[in-house]
């Protein structure tokens, strides 16, 4: 029996379409030369950029190449200190469930002088907007990056209303300065639309392998009149924001997916249904078993579960031997013996957080091999239980 | 007629091995999960970082991916700088014919209170190592950051005599601490044996598109125990050294291209007997024209013509037109106006270094196509001339 991938969230296996599509590559100029092999890259550039700008809503010269979302992440974080620090704002408004690429970035940041305070995203209420006020009325805040859609539990933070929070209190600000808005949408593309107008965020971060296409490109959007410092600096490449020859078929690819992205409401649909079927099983048979930030907006594939009397790792393993590939958390930071720190910052305990399983179901996903693997964790669970 | 692509300093085409390990493609699973395609995505990684480290002679783990050789670049000579800030080594010195992603990367180090030096390289002369000397003896140098060769003139530097300055001059150093020493090597694979023990570095940068395989994928050589702070921060890819999902396709495509590196040397040979008949022609052929860096080492693929009464950007768009496909300079300055900053930090006048043509030839260049090349040249200058 074929093996069952239920790790969307950590990365996607390419359509069929991104296949083709290398098959057929045929591109190679380097998109900065005058002649025309480059001139042909550089179009083959700009149809991907016109086709990503279409459906996020932004324009297409707002749209940044990248290697990734963690490049993405750390040039909008990194590019924009020095700004901050001219202007004298000197504090950084997150939350305390980003991606590592977010985290890390600022934990450099704050050698550097900045002061890093983190929103805590509570288990039963989840992300504290009032403490987000409190401190944007409180604080000299420069920058708030907070992330469109968590990558380990799913939940989605609102921000709209965020961006409402900074507008109303950027007068209050002591410089009277703009205060910054960035978000880590790598989670988003295939489960929520995006709409990048009206999040009204200044730079947001994507990946186009969480999206059926190619590890090693990434979209930095830099909404226009944003100029910042770029984190590869060098030739005149992506209108001097990100120096590097762009990687050409990557891109490409990318570009041939990103016409799927007008099916994510009509796919989120029918992921929804299948998750919830798989949480409803799960639930009924297994006992002991809660979903984090259930009840409150989620990304439709992603299950957080907690089950007493397991350990995650082990689990894991288990599962793998059986032919299902989930995890316990952020695939970056496995290998890693702790458990997941978004879930320890969320209020679990050492303990409890020890014991997660996260299951990312994909457009592929059916209700065969949901079924199959609620079947299987059924009997993991209770051998392991048994031990 | 086909087309001639006589500007492999600026990219290569995939060679067919390359083209059918694209083809071939499997491996997609996240490298960092623990589960069985992220295992075999992890394996795949050690190959081309085993096949890479053998033929450069550096260990495995001293081989970190990145997105190209700007972004190693930029990593390395940004991510030493808080090093040095804390050892009060506040010199870097580097030539003044560097790659911009050197050059740029250097000068938001000055905005960060370095100060950089330059180390001339005289038309007549090249590097001036006794500059370079005075300069370890008499500053308080953290870092040397010279390419191995030139992507315009293909100029190569000393860089064991380099290194053996900075180990007679270490001791003098204020503080007795160590300088680092990096090389931008991006136009040495293929053209010239690398051998990085033997060059000394602590630090080279690599690009894959230059060697006939995909842009988008590089490598920064790390030596062991060298730590520095990541450009890119997040997951604990690369051991913590580079986050993000690696490139997997092109690290890939890198990994079966990086076979073909043994053959470097016969390659080099064949192809300088080319150039040199090229350079023979053109200079019998034309008059007014005179080579850049002739008689010094260059890599063997690279002419760097200065050609009077003539002008650089026409004769490229009208060799264009008749199907040559060349270059002024660097192609990332393409589309600038000024001319080539290398050619007149070299010496050269505005109004001289306007008259550049890069000529570089590759693996696949044939002395017909450089016949072509040199009757078709003859034919545009003596156009350009007589307007």
């Amino acid at each position: 029996m074929s093996r069952v991938f239920l790790d969307h969230n950590a990365t996607t296996m390419p359509s069929k379409e991104v296949l083709q599509a290398i098959k057929d590559f045929a591109s190679w100029g380097n998109p900065s030369s005058i002649h025309s092999s480059g001139r042909s890259a550089k179009s083959a550039l700009l149809k991907t950029r016109r086709a990503f700008a279409e459906v996020v809503n932004c324009g297409p010269t707002e749209v940044v190449f990248t290697s990734g979302g963690s490049e993405a992440n750390n040039m909008v974080l990194k590019g924009v200190a020095r700004r901050l620090k001219e202007r004298g704002q000197n504090v950084i408004l997150t939350s305390n469930v980003e991606h590592p690429a977010v985290n890390k970035a600022l934990e450099q940041l704050a050698l550097d002088g900045f002061e890093i305070v983190r929103v805590p995203v509570c288990l039963k209420t989840g992300l504290d907007y009032e403490f987000l006020e409190k401190s944007l009325k409180e604080k000299n805040v420069g920058l708030v990056s907070i992330m469109k859609a968590n990558n380990e539990t799913g939940e989605i933070f609102d921000l709209k209303r965020i961006k409402k929070l900074i507008d109303e209190n950027t007068n209050k600000n002591t410089k009277d300065e703009k205060i910054y808005f960035h978000s880590d949408m790598v989670q988003t593309l295939g489960k929520i639309t995006v709409d990048l107008k009206e999040a009204g965020v200044d730079f947001a971060s994507f990946s186009a392998h969480k999206f059926y296409a190619l590890a090693g490109t990434g979209v930095l959007f830099h909404k226009k009149g944003n100029g910042i410092e770029p984190l590869i600096a060098g030739g005149g490449q992506e209108k001097g924001r990100r120096a590097g020859t762009e990687n050409l078929l990557g891109i490409h690819a990318f570009g041939v997916q990103i016409q799927k992205l007008s099916q994510t409401e009509e796919r989120a649909t029918q992921i929804l249904e299948l998750r919830d079927h798989m949480e409803a099983e799960v639930l009924s048979k297994i006992e002991g078993v809660h979903v984090l930030a259930q009840g409150r907006p989620r990304t439709p594939n992603t299950s957080l579960f907690i089950i007493d009397g397991t350990h995650g790792e082990t689990m894991l393993i288990n599962l793998d031997l059986l032919g299902f590939e989930i995890s316990t958390g952020a695939a970056c930071s496995s290998g890693n013996p702790e458990p997941s720190p978004v879930l320890m910052a969320m209020g679990l305990s050492h303990a409890e957080a020890s014991k997660s399983l996260r299951v990312s179901l994909g457009w592929q996903t059916t209700r065969d091999e949901v079924d199959r693997f609620v079947e299987t964790l059924v009997k993991v669970v209770t051998k392991l239980r048994g031990l």
